[in-house]
């Protein structure tokens, strides 16, 4: 455990709130913001200290968690008057635990640089569970001595695993688009999958248990596939807008190193149609079920 | 170990030259036939009796396995006046470990049982070192007496596992295209991923021991990741034909029950170019780098 600190704490959603929660159960002190108030409530309960905005949480901390939804919030809780880099104490520590763009990375680690303070790229794996048990993946890189530093606020955080991709601040971002594209992939597998045993007459729990046996026993395809086979995708722990939001971010990525991604083209169509339909805010996981809902409306057995 | 019987192995390809060298190695009297005679040789001098053709095999023994290459390959040994069927002794058993249609295995069965005689739908999961490892996991489905006779010849032919799916023919083979398919599929999205990665200055080697060892710790990512991250697609041990000849069977499965597959499209569309290019055999696993090499000529940074 890490030397008792004051932190700040900004986006308490579905994961930021139980790693806040996480930070505060470490022994640290805690000042929390979130653009919603009442979320803060269960936190300030425990003994958060809550702050009525990002500048003010800024002058109390030497180190601030921000776990937003996308590269636009994170742009906007940084930059500008009220912003946390103007109204940061000097040598202010930022990491940045949301998925975004490494491009967007590196112009946060530029901005902080010009000021003398630091920007940490740390985005992580693992669903709300996960963070209340304490078995958190993050991804790490930016400057060396940052990191080194941060590493044990991260295992107070609930890090299971801590990856360091090294001094180049866009790698951690890089690996965690990879990572969660790889995820997608896996959830439009299982959907064709386990829709082609049922409809040809398969007992496919029996099938999903063999297949998790053997070739498929990692946590995504037995945890997700227990999701897709039971189609429970309420609640959402990532809701459909959210992995959207993340595939479009592979695609750009993918555009900008000038990589086809055919798969990941699919996936963002899949994601979309959820969205269009009225469906963002369940799990991302009923991306699954996207082509199976789209059989034609007559059926005829060949 | 099964007590000593008479058996036939018709098929010594990649997959079926080590399957019957155990049976081999089990003590069972093999008769062996291979339509091109020069890949009987290493068997003959571990001891198998070599047959001229099927007919002659099937008049020797009390159970035949065949391990060929595809549906037609299959119809091919089995009718006919010179087939296994015509020339099989009363009660003959014959366990079909090939990839097939579901439908084809249930014509199989149809033959078989119009002449009292028997026929198990035994697929198996498992390249060619998993076999010589005894590391093979068998999906079989028919007529439960004999696959209660064939179970420990299986465990013979190298099972590590043997996956029971009940008396209905067909289930083996969809549940083997199913996982098939799932492969791929993650064959597919490494490739992008792993591209993405590389692309964009990750180094790719720790990225993929990271997510190995979190989210995708199965076999599947472990083994064909190192595949695919050092390109090593010879020699193949599953060609790109065959897993064209697959997808095209998962295509075709999903087609007769009306289910849409987009991403068995995808998969099938790339294993096509690298048929259609000349690399049909190559290791399927080449399918990863279709899109990559997809990249237009000209490469503008971002």
């Amino acid at each position: 455990m890490a030397e008792r600190m004051r932190l700040g704490f900004v986006g308490l959603g579905n994961l930021g709130a139980p790693i806040a929660e996480n930070l505060l159960q470490s022994g640290h002190e805690l000042y929390v913001y979130n653009r919603t108030p009442s979320k803060s409530i269960p936190l300030k309960e425990k003994g958060a200290i809550v702050c009525d905005g990002v500048a003010s949480l800024a002058r109390q901390v030497d180190l601030v968690f921000t776990m937003v939804s996308d590269d636009a919030a994170l742009k906007n809780i940084v930059q500008g008057k009220d912003g946390l880099l103007e109204n940061g104490r000097p040598g202010q520590i930022h990491v940045s635990m949301s998925t975004i763009l490494p491009v967007t990375a590196e112009a946060m680690e530029s901005l902080y640089t010009a000021q003398n303070k630091k920007f940490l790229a740390a985005p992580v794996f693992g669903r709300p569970e996960a963070a209340r048990a304490r078995k958190l993946n993050f991804v790490l890189s930016g400057d060396e001595i940052t990191r080194k530093a941060v590493e044990p606020l991260l295992k107070d955080a609930g890090a299971a695993g801590i990856f360091d991709f090294g001094n180049r601040i866009t790698a951690a971002n890089t690996v965690k688009l990879c990572g969660n594209f790889l995820i997608a992939a896996a959830l439009e597998a299982m959907g064709e999958c386990l829709a082609l045993g049922k409809e040809s007459g398969v007992d496919v729990q029996q099938m999903w248990s063999m297949l998790t046996q053997t070739l498929f026993t990692s946590p995504v395809y037995v945890n997700y596939g227990n999701i897709v086979l039971q189609q429970k995708f309420e609640p959402a722990a990532f809701t459909a807008k959210l992995g959207l939001k993340d595939m479009n971010l592979v695609l750009s990525q993918a555009a900008s190193v000038n990589q086809p991604m055919p798969l990941a083209n699919l996936l963002k169509n899949n994601l979309q149609e959820l969205v269009e339909s009225g469906r963002e805010n369940i799990d991302w996981s009923a991306m699954s079920i996207v082509s199976q809902k789209n059989k034609p409306e007559t059926v005829v057995h060949g």
